[in-house]
């Protein structure tokens, strides 16, 4: 693609407006397990002899779909917008549970979580999908931090239903922490586990962490990088994608079953930032290249955007 | 036990002198995971009836060793101390190795990391045993953090060894992470994962990662907790333990081999960091409760003290 | 005394979270002119020849009772705590009117002072009681700075009772000239003195200034050092001492007269601290070595406390 | 006297160029104890009567000497100068010692002080001259605060000799008090007692502490305020005084004789101090309305400055 | 004329609490163009050879009314006091229109400014005459900075009459530049130009500019230097000028006629900013040498004051 | 022109490094006068009827070529570069003295400037050129402040040669005032005038004062827009634009010749600067719209680069 000089003028001319608008605001992106599943985790052990002879590097991939969002955080963080990374993990904690012979228990469809389970499920988010994150992040030339919950207390965070074991709600999210990461110009990473004054853990959804901390932060925005072009009216329907709607609008969609399955949470968690002091919430398209960029720096309208009018 | 005003007065007497002294200065502690090893990871899958029926709460055990490790960090961060913790995890590694059927491998006797391995370390580094310690800290008031080397990129690394795989060497550390966490008050607690500019991580040997940081901080104090009574000048005479020696004494042990196997690379950071800017090292008895209160606070020798004439 | 290690360890476990809780918080201590009247004011005059030949050196000593009040302020200082010392020296101003030929004279009870009384009790509190004690915490460590309520007009006084003279009421306090001792880590020693606005200075009791003092600096604790074991429900039985007490019980026990005498001042500038922003108000008796420290920093019991429930 | 404008507008014309040059400056003025010698002791008790009947109020009188020099240095404060105030006292030390029937000893010239004796002076010093100039700047709205050596250790003295008792020399000047202090606006008065390690009080002539704490605050101006017209060339003619001289100068005056007696410690005192830091000395005239005001505001000269060429 | 010491300490003893009260206080000063309209635009064109061969330099004269002028303004923030002066210049205006033969057309009264007036007015207020006052502030030692309402926007004006032009009223002043020159040390010297949004120049009335500053501001006292001895009760009779006179009072004056034509202005300027925040409004006579120095810093009374009682 | 969304997310990627790299940074921008030329004087004035009937506003066009250069000046400061704006305005000048019947003098080749032809370059520069300028700026949203070298007395200037009368050599440029309008987020725009100690304005080459002030800056960049499409080797052939030149090279091309005219006080200002540590140079063609966008956030080469090898 090569452009003349007038044409990358003009999109100068338009990008930059925003980057004056997002400067020094707080822009908190939850980016979905899924998007990462594919290679993170070696399905196989390798034979060691392989490891010794000649290691393949696990160097972070620059055009893979971690590369591009690590690379669009970069880039936002350099002209002056302050990101927080939010993530899950299922794929990955299914993964390893899987390899350990674990059987999976259901509790009216949500996963029972044992003490075992949620052991593997901080040691996946905490100790693999967050590193990897914080390391593409650290190539792109970003300084990142990864963190949970647990640092600094941050998340406090309460047990949702007893047949249910260690899945928690979000209490309170007390922002110094991150704000501090912030202030220092580091790139906060947070995976989502709380605990409560007693020093259990909990494992909760990261839908609702992202909002609860795009609340606290009282962030410009809450952005939901998803692998659906946005949000539908109807949900057979991949043309009734819709460019803007409001809170009551979208819960609307959500109790007439228009917005279901694993859109649910993210469209509650967008209705409650933007009724809870976040300026506008967007659920955007992870795998269209660069759709954090444009969203934030171009006119280009990417998926949906949430507002309370 | 019960002492009278008098004796109490004693005490504290005798120990404010060092909370002058100390507070503000930075005391760089090692905490080996052979003290963690016993109860942390569950050994056997619970069936998950169980935990349904009646979560067994992993709430944090305040009499254990960890938690009288986590009461005397605490209580040292009270004073003004500024506490960093750096830890390891070997035995907790090698348990999780054997339960995904992972064969080890060795060369010259050091084990192998492959890719597979470097993901275990890192999962049960970051994501089992910093997290412990760090919950352990907070129930005990202190507000801790955990990071590995990764986070801000404060720990580059560079690969010691093609036949050994992901075993990284420390190249250089940056401190200005852990000096704004222990700015604000924090605890900083830290997994000895590094890596290098392009993103690769290794695994570090944690008593070499301890000394890098207490010489990059300038620390105060640089403590080993050990579950032996010190160094010994007869590593087969358990009264041989020295209250005091010299990096050139220190060293000539390692040389004759008085001190050897595990003690080894302790001794050595122990010399190198009192010659570059550590005021004093030190091998602690970490069963004896309250061993590091008492180090720092009282005119009681515990273990072994290294200095620089 | 010799502790073991354990009941060392005990001793800091207990008082670390009070050195927590009361870290850079105030503390007024009225220190009694009477411990100092023994030996502080030479009796007789010494032949000249003698202080040629071989001076008697006046050096503090630290083994008398100013020295231990002066190591316990100093202490508390080094771990943090502020400080601010308020003396009388009733004792030693009488010693000198005596050697001056001076016949005091009385109104309802109370000395009368005139203008050279005034002078007289000047000159002892402020250039006499006041140095000694300034002199006594500099040897233990602690930087003290002697001042009088004159000194940047921090205490404006009234006349009571033109039957008295220059004996004044504390009009009121400004607290900027102590708070910037404080925060330039100073301990402030207060000799009683108050002038109006005229320039007219006030001899003003100096158990009403320390609680005044208190009140405007929203002390943590205000703590009389007496020669008593503290406050009596029963003035004539000395096993009915009170551990603790509201500010209605204190003011009940002075309208019945089962507090008396000089206690009577002391009582009323508790009541009246605690029920204006000062946390508790101690009544301790001085003559308990270290009695000051014991009360801050460990849960003993010493003497009463007032508090406002 | 009454001025047109023309000529007012004249003098400020003249005035404020300096009031621009010396702002921020701080200017040490010795305040002798001469001065203040013929109404500040009561020579005689009152009856108590007379002071219950109608207390002859001791308010500063404006019009005094001791009021005019407070007046100088409150407007010097309120034009930004930096005034530091040092004083002597020693015929109202006499006089005290007198009236508690001490008979003075003298060693080759000089007061021999023994431990009563020291006490006397520091009463004297500081309970008295020091609380009546401090008074007499707080009535002019300049607030003071007055301070001894002792006061925070800022004055480290030693024995001069051991035939002179707590006769003191100065070791060393801490001018961290006194500028701290200023910063706070506040005018420092100084009485000339200082300690040693031990915490032995001496005294200590207080021309040598006026240049040494000049020197330590590398001070704009050192004055001395005397009762002569300055420094003469020739001691029998008043016509022969000099309106500037140097370091050299001065010092061959003293060689000479024709600087002698009370002058002399004032001359070593200028020479040193403009050779270490001070800009110029002066010997003014204090008996001269506001003297302090025109040296330093105007082109008028009054009395001697001595400059290091 | 020579003062003798005594009358020069009188003038300083009444000056220093003016100079106390007004130190780190605003006060905006209008200076007219009538003061400066004799000699500063050169009326002829002089000879290029003339300027080649003996180029008349146009210093500022250090004894003329602009002389004055700048030095009381170089005094006045030598002591402290934050001087912001405002300029109008009418005279120099209707010269180079004259010069370059434009004609006058005038709307009841006042004259119409078309846009090439207004690029003349522009120029000559802000390229002339605040050029010379900058200049003459530089010369005296207090550095000038000259800017116009556009500077920075801070002064919003809108259209006044369509009849009239680009003849502007005041909208609003954003009073953030002239404070960072102020707390900077810098005198702002402002030139009575403002801006629309959408960049439109007016040119406004300088009375009106200087009151809205001066109540931006919050400044002590406005300042009008004019050429006339004050304010008068009978326009008619110089020996009626008032030395002091209310908002109310002084607002009769104007609705009787007593007060007209150029007073006007300034007396509606004088009512509103007593009315708004500003302490005192003055009327003084700006050909009385020194007329600002005396006003602000003696007893004198010089021309009339205007106070909200 | 319309991009696809991979387009323009492609312009950012290629732009955010370099805002990464200027933000922060002095960028000195030379505007030359003929840019401005065509349009800002009005040529002939407007009957006054015009005015009153229908003022043509004077409106700042937003795609003129000022409108097109202050837009770029204000979307760089808008991502945090730091533009200072410095201007000519020869046509401008030459148009005044023209309507003003001046005729101009030449020595060897340069205009003499009399007193008379001074004043008018002021007028035009700081009170017409340089306003527009501000104005232009205040429109597109960046806060202009306009100064001339006068102001805050920041370019001192001498005589260049007395056969050219008030024409100016920089003497010294404090960069002082500039910092702080920059840290205040404010734009500076520069009318080169200058003044020397006696108060003499100068009329100064503003190639060479956009030079001196990049100097005293340590800009980043120092770039010249001008009507010409950059440096060429040889002077007759448009073809021969140079991308990149060192400092030497250039001074060569001027030795010889290829460079000349107008170019060679901006080539010389551009060799001077690039040794005086500003990081790099730029001869620009002002006529591309968005040239100084170009340059500073794109690979694009516009015009000519300077640099010290």
């Amino acid at each position: 693609m090569s452009l003349d000089a007038a044409a990358k003028a003009g999109v100068l001319v338009e990008a930059i407006p925003y980057v004056r608008r997002f400067a020094g605001r707080v822009v908190v992106v939850k980016y979905g397990g899924n998007a990462l599943a594919a290679s993170t985790l070696p399905a196989e052990p390798e034979p060691a002899s392989a490891a010794t002879a000649s290691p393949a590097r696990r160097v972070v991939e620059s055009d893979g779909v971690l590369g591009h969002f690590a690379e669009d955080v970069a880039l936002l963080r350099a002209v002056g917008v302050l990101p927080v990374v939010v993530h899950g993990g299922g794929p990955q904690i299914g993964d390893l549970m899987t390899r350990l012979g674990k059987t999976p228990a259901f509790h009216e469809g949500l996963r029972v979580t044992d003490a075992e389970t949620l052991d593997i499920a901080r040691m996946v988010l905490v100790g693999k999908v967050n590193r990897d994150i914080v390391t593409a992040l650290n190539v792109c030339g970003a300084l990142a931090v990864g963190c949970s919950g647990e640092d600094a207390g941050f998340i406090t965070a309460a047990e949702r239903d007893p047949a249910l074991g260690y899945v928690g709600d979000v209490v309170s999210v007390d922002p110094t922490l991150i704000e501090h990461l912030l202030q220092e110009g580091l790139v906060p990473v947070v995976a989502t586990i709380g605990a409560d004054a007693a020093g259990q853990a909990y494992n909760i959804n990261a839908d609702t962490v992202a909002g609860a901390i795009a609340e606290a932060l009282s962030a410009e925005k809450l952005v939901f990088l998803t692998d659906v072009t946005g949000v539908r009216s109807d949900r057979d329907d991949p043309t009734s994608v819709l460019q803007s709607i409001t809170a009551d609008g979208l819960e609307d969609l959500v109790a007439t079953g228009a917005v279901g399955d694993g859109m649910v949470p993210k469209a509650r968690a967008c209705a409650h930032a933007v009724r809870h002091g976040v300026r506008s919430a967007h659920v955007l398209d992870g795998r269209v290249p660069h759709s954090l960029l444009l969203e934030l720096l171009t006119d280009e309208g990417i998926g949906t955007m949430v507002v309370e009018p």
